[in-house]
């Protein structure tokens, strides 16, 4: 655990557990549809950091949970993800044809099949998640406020609400009022959504759910924040993908608004703050504590 | 409730009444964002038969249940049905610019927000049925259950399945084997979840809700079919829309497969089949069967 060796090896083990469970939870193909399951599996088994499971995990972890109802709602976390990026990268939202080196899923499968599997990977997040009234049926009113934080933060409150502002304000020019809505809402509330579902499956009061969502918070706006920075200060090699695509693509950021070394402190100060808040918690978890440092400090 | 006129008359009250429920679980205008609320309200309130909530509703009424988690459930099933005519009218998908004589929903907001209107109504379907764990908090087990009807008949063994035979196949030769599939899923999956909630909110076993999945089943074949015959049969003034759009897409229905007799006689098989069924259930709703043969006999 002291050393960075041992937390990289940790987060290598805990990245090959949530590809199992990834794996356990995707749909079976069946029937004429078959092609469906096919560009979910695509989608979802591009790799990644699988952040918002861990996330989710890390926290249950902290409080001891013991709850049958995590792993599903893992799973069902980074579905929602996946379908986010699967829109995203359509033809008439950010047009990309290459996520993480691979073809994106509408460039494989065809635009109307990107629409179809993104719609089918948010339908499954939530089919997925139904799967612990089946596992934990005693605790359904957990589910029930486990489900109820999830659909907001992915929906026009949260998630899809960040998007909407990002994708109605590209190109003009944004306040940092505006930008703070965008971070807190694109960024921040899926890893809201994966640490307050991690600490309500693991049992805890409604206002320990607030303190989490609060270091959550932080935690996705430093992760953004940083993202900022290292499309500045990076390399191709390094992040796996061109950088200074933010100014190629005109688009206001912490770093253009603020300057590279305010951003910076911002960083810090987000993350100190974060830090401080954990340990006010009243459960431990040291991985939890490293990964969410070595998030915001990350250099790709 | 003998006269065609008292019917028409007692199916406006109902529509009003379900209109008066959509309004109320409409999301409140809120933040940078409120331009994805404007086109969710935009799509929804755009008028239809509203058979969706009216069916889970008269199911519910027949079987005299008392559940207050019927109305978010009500709204949940109508948003779904939205969001995919809004994901289908897209320029990848149908290509539509109307819909009953209105624009749809990319034209009036761009593609870009039609992709993000219909996650967004996707989601916030979930979203308003996860209300029923806060006005129904006793029976969160049986909200448990009507949810995972809904989430499966909406996805991919479902709603979306069908979507996904229908676009992949468009053009193509379509068996009757295919043809039933892509009916099963695209038409009557929905309003087996539709009548099957019902059911479940009101009370009624498992066996009981297989039954009421049997009915939708045909009775959503029956729509579907009489779909096609309309298609040939009707005029454009009658039903609202051109005529003769089935063969000029050069598309596979049952009118084309088995000749326009056949299908009649189809439509009649089925439907008897449902009211047979229907007769066979623990409660009675005159009205519910009224609307049954109303739904597959209509004229436009």
């Amino acid at each position: 655990m002291n050393s960075n060796n041992d937390f990289k090896a940790q987060m290598e083990r805990k990245v090959r557990k949530i590809e199992e469970i990834l794996q356990e939870y995707l749909p079976k193909q069946r029937g004429y549809q078959s092609i469906i399951m096919e560009a979910m599996s695509y989608s979802l088994l591009a790799g990644g950091k699988r952040l918002r499971p861990m996330l989710m995990m890390e926290t249950f972890r902290l409080y001891n949970g013991s709850s049958k109802a995590l792993r599903p709602f893992m799973a069902a976390i980074e579905m929602i993800h996946t379908y986010s990026l699967v829109h995203d990268d359509l033809p008439a939202m950010d047009n990309d044809d290459y996520r993480r080196g691979r073809k994106t899923t509408h460039v494989v499968y065809g635009e109307d099949m990107g629409i179809l599997a993104g719609d089918a990977l948010l339908n499954y997040a939530f089919e997925t998640a139904f799967k612990a009234f089946v596992t934990d049926p005693e605790d359904s009113l957990l589910t029930g406020r486990a489900l109820t934080v999830l659909g907001e933060k992915a929906g026009i409150y949260g998630m899809i609400g960040g998007q909407v502002i990002d994708v109605k304000e590209t190109g003009r020019s944004v306040s940092k009022d505006m930008l703070d809505a965008i971070y807190k809402l694109k960024t921040s509330a899926l890893i809201e959504a994966s640490m307050m579902i991690g600490a309500i499956l693991g049992g805890v009061s409604e206002e320990e759910v607030k303190k989490v969502e609060k270091i959550a918070e932080y935690v996705g706006k430093a992760f953004q924040i940083q993202d900022d920075i290292l499309d500045v200060e990076s390399t191709k090699e390094v992040l796996g993908k061109p950088i200074h695509s933010d100014e190629k693509n005109d688009k206001t950021t912490y770093v253009t608004l603020l300057g590279l070394e305010e951003a910076k402190k911002e960083v810090e100060r987000l993350s100190d703050e974060a830090i401080r808040l954990l340990h006010q918690l009243s459960g431990e978890n040291q991985y939890l504590e490293r990964l969410l440092l070595w998030l915001v400090h990350r250099d790709r």
